[in-house]
Parts: C-alpha cells; structure tokens; sequence
C-alpha cells in the first residue's frame, strides 16, 4: 500500500499531526488528486478547534482549498481524466436530486459533505474529490494563487452576486483581509465602484492597489457621512466579510434605500439588525455561504483570465501548524497556501 | 368659509380634540376629499404620542386610511373628477423625480409627505389628497371595509410580494390581528398556503375561518418542528406583522432554506439575527413599508373582486378617543373604520 | 426471461406493433417502473412519423406520461423504493453536471434523454426510469388522470411560470385542447385571471367550466378589442399552446405592454413577430419546453391536492392505434391515457 | 420677440427648412435649454420623411439628442437651476401617473410626448424640456461627444441590461455602427465579454480598437461555430442594433440555450422566428425602446467617468441637410452632432 504525508487533526485545539497515511482509492463517482497546493482558512481553526455546533469527527485531515491533478479515476465518472487539473472544494459533494440541488442551489443540500471537515480535505499529498463538483482549472494554473479561489474566491463571488448590485452601482466591503482583498478585484471586474473599509493605512493602501475606488478607515467617525456623500445616498450593495457585532451596524449605516447587505462570514452569535432602517429603508439582509459549481466555475474563470489574484504565501506542509498559529494571531495578509 | 368637523391633535399623549376647523382648498395637483370612513392604524398612536425619532408637528389630524370621493379638484389635475371614489394612503405624496420614484419605489423617496403625519389626515370630514398618489376605488365600494386596504391592506399586500414565494409554496403569518387577518387573505388569493399564527384559540379559529390551511399557536413549544414537518423543510416565506424579538426569533425558524422573512411592523430597537443559520441557510431579511401606487391599486383590485375583506367595524367621529384607547389596550378585533 | 406486453414503432408512419419483449433490467441508477397508466401526448405522433429533424432510432416504444409503481431498484439508487408511485416524463435523465443541469435548467442539457423518443417509453408494461428524474406521486393517485400531468400538465405549468404574470394579473390562453384545458386550471390556482380562446361554443363553455373568467372565440374579428377592453390594455401573460402563425399574431396583439408571450408548442417553421409592437410595446416572447424535475414535482403537488385535473379518457394498450388515429384526425377531447 | 435658429421640417421626405423661430417659453414644469450641441439619429430620417404608421404634426423641429444648458425655468420646476447642463432626450415627458410610470417603465406610457417628433426638438438653438424628464449632465460635460448618449447610448446600455448578461459571460452585438460601436464599450464596463458583428475590415478594426473581445464578419460563413466555440456554446446575450431578417436570423443562431436576443431597432415588418430554436432552447426575444430615465442616468454616468465615448463628428446646423443625406446614404461612421 502506498502512503502520503498528511497533516491530521487527532484532537480539538491541538496541532495537527504530521504522518504517513494510506492514500484513498476512489470510489463510485470520485477521483483521486494530487494535491499540489492546498489553501488555508479561518474555517480551517474552526474545523480544529471543534468550535461549530456540529462538529468534524477525529481524526480528520482538514482543507477545502486543494488543487492539483487528477492522477485515478473511479467508476462511474464522466467528464475527468487523468492530468485534468482540478480544485476540491468545500462543497465536496451533495446529493444532487433535492430541491436545492435541483435548483442551481446545492450548498443548501441537507446531504451535503464538506471537504475538510466531514470527509478529509487538502492538507495532504492527495484527496479524494467528487467528479461532478471539482472546479475546473486551466491546464496552466499557477495553482498556488488559485488554491484561495477555491473557497475564499468563490464566497465573496458569490456574496457580491447576492447583493444584486448592478455594474455602475458601489459596493462597500467590510473587511481586506483574506476574503476582502479578493473580494475588491471581484467587484471591480464586476463594473462596480468599490469602497474598501479596513483598519490601517496599510490595509487601505492595499484596498487601493487592488482597485478600490475609495478606501476608508473603519474608525473614522466621519465613515458613514463620507459614503453616503461620496455615493449619493449610500452603497447600493454591502459585502461585510468579518460579521462583528460592529461591522455589521456599520454596513447597514452605509447601505443605500433598498440595498442589500450580504453576510460571508459564520462568527457564532447574532447580530442585531435596526428594525426602523431595515423597514423604512427597505434594506434587504442575507447570509451566503460560498458559492455552487456554477458560481465557482465563474469565479474560476475571473481569476484565470486574470482579473483577479489572491495574493498568496506559500508555505511548505510541515510548516502547517505555524501558519495556523500566524492566522490564529491575525499575522497573515492576504492568504497562506501549502504546498506538498 | 366653510368649516368641518375634524379630530386633531395639539399636544402629544394627549386626547385628540374634536373641533370645528376650515375645510381646506385644494392646490395644484390636488384634490379636496369628502371622507366617508377613515380606518384606525396602529401607526396613528405612534404619531398622537410622538414615539418616534422624527415627530410630527402639532397640530396634526392624523389618519391615513380616509376614503370617500372627491369633491373639488385644483389646477393641474388629470385624470380625476368630482365623484370619483379614491382613498388618500399613507403616501401623500413623493417628489417622482428621484431615483426612487423614477423606479417604481416612490415610498423610499426621501422627499415623501406622509397623511396623517407630516400632512393632515383622514380623521376629518374633508382631506386633501395629492391626485397622482390617491387610491382610485370603484364607484360602488363599501367604504367601511375598504378603508383599512389603503395601509393595512397594501402593507401585507406588498411584504407578502417580498417574500417572493410562489404559488402553491408556504408562507408563514405571525401575527392575526389587524395585519394578519388581512394577510391570510392575500396570501390565498395568491394561490399560497399559508399558516397562521397567533396566540390563544379564537385568533386560531380566526386564521382557519380566513382560509389559513394551518393554525398554530405561538407558545406551542413544538410549533417549529409542525412547521418544518408540515411544509416539508420550512416556509418560503415568512411575514412578521408584529416584530417582537420572540416573534422574530421564531419566524427565522420557521424559515426554509433560501426563505425570505419580510418584516413590516416598526417598533423600536434591534431584533437579533442569528448568523448561523442566516449565512447557513441563505436566509434573506427584508423590510418593507407599506406599498407604493402599483401595489395600492393591486391591492385594492383584490378587495374589489371580494377575494380580500377586512373585518372592520365602524365607530362615529366623536368616539375617535374611545377607539385609541382600545387599540392601546389591545381590545380591538380586526380593524375600526370612523366615519363622518 | 420475463415477458411484458408493448406497443413498438417498427417503421416510422406505420401502426405499432403490438408484442412481447423481454422486461428490461434496471441499471445503475435506475428502476423498473410497472405502468398503470400513459399518457397519449402529440409528440408521440412526431416521433412515430419521424417528423423532426433528429429522428429518433427504431425500433421504439413510445411514451412520455408514464405512471405506475417502482418494482426493482437498480444499484446506486437512493431516495426510492419499492412500491412508490411515480411517473416517468419526456426527461428521462440529464447530465447534472452541465451548465444548465448545475443551474436548474436540465431541460437544456445536451446530453438529456427522453423518453420515448431517445429511451424506451411508457406504452408498456414495464418501462425504465432514472432515479433522480422519476416524478414523484401520492400514494393514492389516480393513475390516469395523472398520466397528462408527467407532460401537458408541467409543460403549460412551467409555461405560465415563464410569462412571469403574477397574481392577480391577466393571462390569456391560447387552445383549449389537451394542453390548454389544464392550463387553464393552472393558472385559476396561481391566482390570475383568465381568458381562454379556442374555436366553437363546447370549447369556450369546457374554457369557463374549468374557471376562465372570460372565454372568446379566435374567429371572432373583435377578439383583439375585447381583450384589451376587459384587461384595461392587455394581457400580462400570453401562453400560445398551438403555435400557428395566426394564432401568434393574435397572440402579440393580445399582449399587453411589457407582456411575456410563452410558447409551448413544437410545429415546424418559422413564426413572423412584428418588430414595431414587439419594441416599442417592450414584447418578450420566450420558447418554453417541458419543465424541470422542480417544475414536474410543483405541478405534481397542484393536481394532488386536487387544484387541477386532467380530463382523460382511459383506453386499453391494444387500442394504441385506433387512439392515435384518433389522435392525429383531432377526434380527442382532452388527453387519453392507455391502461395496462 | 426674441428669435432663434433652427431646423425645421415642413413637408415629408423633403429637405429641413433653416429658419428663424420665435424662442418658445417654458410652462408649468418645463425649462428652456440653450442647445449646445444636438445629435442626429437614424430616427430622425423616419421623423422627417413620415415612415412610421403614425406620422409626427408638421411643421416639426426633429431632434432628440440635445444637450445644452438651462436658460430659463418655468413654474413648478424642481431641482433644476439656470445653467444647470442637461440633455433632452426622446422621452420629452410622459405622465407619471400610469400603471408604466408608476412601476419605472415610463417608456412604455401611452400618454409620452417625444422630443423631436411629437414635441419640438433639438435641431435649433433652443428647445424646450421636461424638467422631470431632462437627463442631468456634470457641468464640465464634453457636449458634443455627449449628445448621443441621450439616445443611442441609453437604448443599447438598455438593450444591453435587457439581455440579462452578467459580468463575466458572452455577448454578441451585432452592428457596429452609431448604436454598436457605443454599445460595446457599455458592454465592456458592464464586465461582459463581448463579440462585434458586422461587415468590413474597418468595421472589425473599430470594434476591437473598443474593447471587443473578438470580432467577426456578418458574412463569414463559419460565424456562427466560430461564437459557438470561443464562448463554449453560444452568447448569453445578443443585442442586435439593426434588425433586417438575415441579422436576426444570425442573432438567433450565435444565442446559447437560455440566451435572451434584444433588439433595439425599429425598422418596418416582420422578423422569422425559428420556433424549434427558441423553444427546445428556451430562448428570449426582447424588444427594447430607448430607456427610462434611470436608465439615462445611469448610460450618463458611465460616459461622465470616461468608460463610454462616442465617436462624433461636429458639423454645423447649417449643414443638416448634408448631413441627413450623408446618414441616408450611410457614409457616416459613428454619429454627427449639429452644433449652435
């Protein structure tokens, strides 16, 4: 039997293990990859830590941001070969015959597996995919900058779509961090006009070199009144990547009559919505949760035409447990991939 | 100078006053209504007792569900003569140039008057109305039972459009007093099953009476899993007349995935959304006040065509108080119509 | 090996063939349904002639609105079992992993199969479905009446759906034949208005026994006048069941501005549009094929809760040709369904 | 009595007549604009040679793309001042009471007047507009490249979004001359790929030189595969500029399954629509009138930041004459502007 190097949660809130483990053998409907970069999330802490309601089960190689090629193919698969260059995502298979899946909206299958955390992810040699829902990748991807569209791409994608914001129209996102730097080129690509909002010069001179329009400090006590002046009347769409208690009263402040607020990120908790603006202003809120195979295949295709580009470290497997305590202590810009 | 009877009021958390006073003219673009029945809002309090951050000035005569006919027109009006049958709705009046009005969505424009708050209402034999905003009614209305259509009515109406649920997909309606009642009709005409909710069994019994396919009540501890089990995964819309945060809280809870949960009530403070579940099951909150000329029209049609009557009973002028003090105390059933 | 009765198509514009066949094995995926009931649909006839251009590979049973009961469930099913009622319609399986299977337009894969025509159909004893497309009925269905719904019934459904008229809107009903007399019930339970047209007295009574508000004559030269007069400028919807081209024409000029004109027909040829209404009326005219499993299983739920039903005659299998005899000489009022 | 210059028709397909005017005065809700400079379009040929089944009243100043500054306001105008920049587009006013104006479609109102056909036009040193419906210009406009923003930027920036394209996806435009060669830089901000269609080197070299992704020659007999292969199976969208029966029969086979084909011109007749085509693919064909005034704001905009830029030719009111021979014969490339 041959084996692969893995890194593997064996225990909540402790490092992941290093090891040698069997690689999978497909089954029905599944391919093998081998990975060659696989992204790192906050999910990911969330996954080790066992911080959600449901919990992954141990032991567990988390990542849901894996790419690489296709090197077996299981029976009963169409559409893949070997060599095909792909990306697992956290949608790693769903049912395919509900009423979600039968309408375009498969990350709402109750029978959904995710990837990293039900069923064994990317920090590994290889991963098992499932052949309809691998993104689809160019044969000449620079795979350590897709790695972070597979998840991180595909949400603030997905989230931007569901603000309904037309080209020409601004959108405010909350957040440049790992989701938000991303989330800026999207909307530009998108024909939107875009004010970034972030703490620190650094952060707003990021968000300006990415496109924004506009980029302002969160702590500006004058950042409602500047948007809703520089805009007209208030953002006509609102992306908030980081839902705190505050970022989230600052978004609905920045949001246009009839506007649409959409939430990506999964804090635990609730969030307290202003019932007179919501009513009066006719604001719409609405969670989003990454994105469906279309939606992923469309924000694939942003990224390789170039549009868009997570800026990306590289960091060998080995260093896995570093990264998480850097991301853990807020010490990464942009986004971490390790590579095998 | 002809003078009519009218109730006004001269200082806030005060008893209207009953008084004579000049029967207002009409100017460019308006008409003079002859009110025959005037519906009491819940709305109305709030503008007798200056609740909100924006108070009226006093003194006021408050109403915004007069109905009657016109009887004098001023300059620059078409499309109105005198006998015409028309109800003067919540909208007074908007600027039909902004970006709002120019899209169909006149009740965000921030130039709007509104009857019976920022202008004088219908609690008053004569009203003046704006002639492009005034509800046209059929020459033969029961002006009684018509009267709450011009603000409850049109409010359901439209919050139920904003849920987006189709026929025969399930709404959720909490609340069955002067709102709900209204809401479970609308919903039928609409070709959508419904369930009703509220508390005690004549509220129920009401709800089933309307055509509510279920009823159920709100301190059933099992009402959740009845929703979810009789609608097979939850509701795909929820409209909230009465926005408690219990209310609230169980509404999101009743929501399907993908579910729209629109609010159109207007107390004070936040209501907490839970993050979870909103970014896990897509949930999309919505708010929506009242309706604007092509919602108010349809909205009317319903009631013509008597797919849609209010219970409304009908108190004279001079017991305005009386009825004030009743809805304070919750011991009004449906709606109260003053007539003149 | 077992045997079952079949009506096959040997030659094209040839009676069937009434035989025995071996009863064919479920494979992956699939089941075995035993039919009760199915449905006669006009396509039936263009693919025993060989009408259109991608003729369909002989010998074939034929047969789209098949209903009856699982009896063996091939391997990697899911979601079936022996015993349920289903039916088996024109899509008998897609790709689900195309752009339009991931979006919830498998209508549009091109790699579908359909029944009857591609695949084997339901003038059979026994025929074969794909889990994830089966229809899924009540346990206490009425086969036959039924057996339309698998076809006529979520094509008109999914055609007024197109028309994107909403409640309380008009629509107007082109034919009042196998198609257009559930369309017409359709639509009652959606909450439009109705007009139905088609030629002679019994069609317009059959129209207005079935809920039509209004029944018209297509003969009838003030028929345009008519339309516009009761629906104050037009139809919202128009669905064309028959597309000729006079029937077309009437239908744009029964449109009303900014109407959506559904066509759910499949006659040869081209249909001439008026370029000036269709612009400066802002006309929509969308082709509409079938419906999608979420369309089948949502027409499905309206008859089983009895809102429509198909009128259906219920003829033996033997009698096949006589039926399409009748069939192509416009003999049939209604659908026809075989029985087993 | 002041005079001013103009340009006025006196008869049918006869040359326009250079006169001196009395200046027309603003009524209630108008403003008088100082034309700085006014475009010419295809549809004023119609205007002044009466094509159109209902001709304009002579004698008759065309014109519908003058830009200019206010001069003069008459009564009841709001939000517009005396040397405020704006332009007056073919929608000169409509009634803003209609069940079209009331829900944002005021194209459609049955009551509009337009600029240069039923109302005095642009071709003339003064004109007279709306306020309500004048389309706002920053104060440094360009005015010349401006003025066909007013009509042939805002109908293709609205054919475009009636398509229904995302950033992201294919569109075909088909013409590239006035109309096209605005529409695709539109369709290039509004984050579209995009395919140019029309006939000639020069024509092809024009279209790239504005952003197109590809261009293709009408005549090219593999056009059809070829947009069939580079945009994986057809154009989401397709805006055909001038619709003769080859180019819609074309536009029809470039569309991908779901496509929606609009159309913007409005040439006499008939168009063939291929019923099996725009059934089994579900296809859209939309007309498309000019665009609402939202619409207008929003196509100014997008010239206003420097994305959109007309190709125009300044030429004197004195020459109009030539230059509606010119445009006849078609030798204009791009648009011409008559200037004051």
């Amino acid at each position: 039997m041959q084996t692969m190097k893995v890194a593997i949660a064996r225990q909540f809130k402790a490092p992941l293990s290093i090891e040698e483990a069997p690689i999978p053998v497909p089954g029905w409907g599944e391919v093998l990859v081998k990975v060659v970069a696989s992204g790192v999330c906050h999910t990911d802490l969330h996954a080790i830590d066992g911080d959600w309601p449901v919990k992954p089960a141990l032991p567990l190689i988390p990542g849901h941001e894996g790419v690489g090629h296709v090197v077996a193919i299981g029976p009963g698969v169409e559409g893949l070969k070997e060599g095909d260059a792909v990306g697992v995502p956290w949608l790693h298979h769903a049912c395919r015959a509900c009423e979600y899946c039968e309408s375009g909206w498969e990350t709402l299958c109750e029978k959904q597996a995710n990837t990293g955390y039900s069923v064994n992810g990317g920090y590994a040699e290889y991963v098992i995919a499932s052949a309809p829902f691998v993104g689809h990748l160019p044969a000449q991807t620079d795979f350590v900058s897709m790695a972070p569209i597979l998840c991180a791409g595909v949400t603030v994608y997905k989230g931007l779509k569901e603000t309904e914001a037309r080209a020409g129209e601004w959108v405010v996102i909350s957040g440049m961090g790992g989701l938000g730097h991303v989330a800026v080129q999207y909307a530009k690509a998108m024909g939107l006009q875009v004010i970034g909002i972030d703490i620190g010069a650094p952060k707003l001179e990021l968000a300006r070199s990415l496109g924004a329009d506009i980029a302002l400090d969160a702590t500006d006590p004058d950042l409602v009144q500047t948007v809703q002046r520089e805009t007209g009347g208030g953002a006509h769409g609102v992306l908030v990547t980081a839902v705190s208690p505050a970022a989230f009263g600052q978004a609905i402040s920045c949001a246009r009559r009839r506007a649409t607020v959409s939430l990506v990120g999964l804090p635990p908790g609730d969030f307290p919505a202003p019932i007179f603006d919501v009513v009066l202003k006719r604001i719409t809120i609405r969670g989003s949760i990454v994105g469906t195979r279309r939606d992923l295949s469309e924000a694939i295709a942003f990224a390789a035409q170039g549009k868009v580009k997570a800026q990306v470290a590289s960091r060998p497997l080995d260093e896995v447990n570093d990264v998480l305590d850097d991301l853990r202590a807020g010490r990464i810009e942009g986004r971490v991939a390790l590579t095998m």
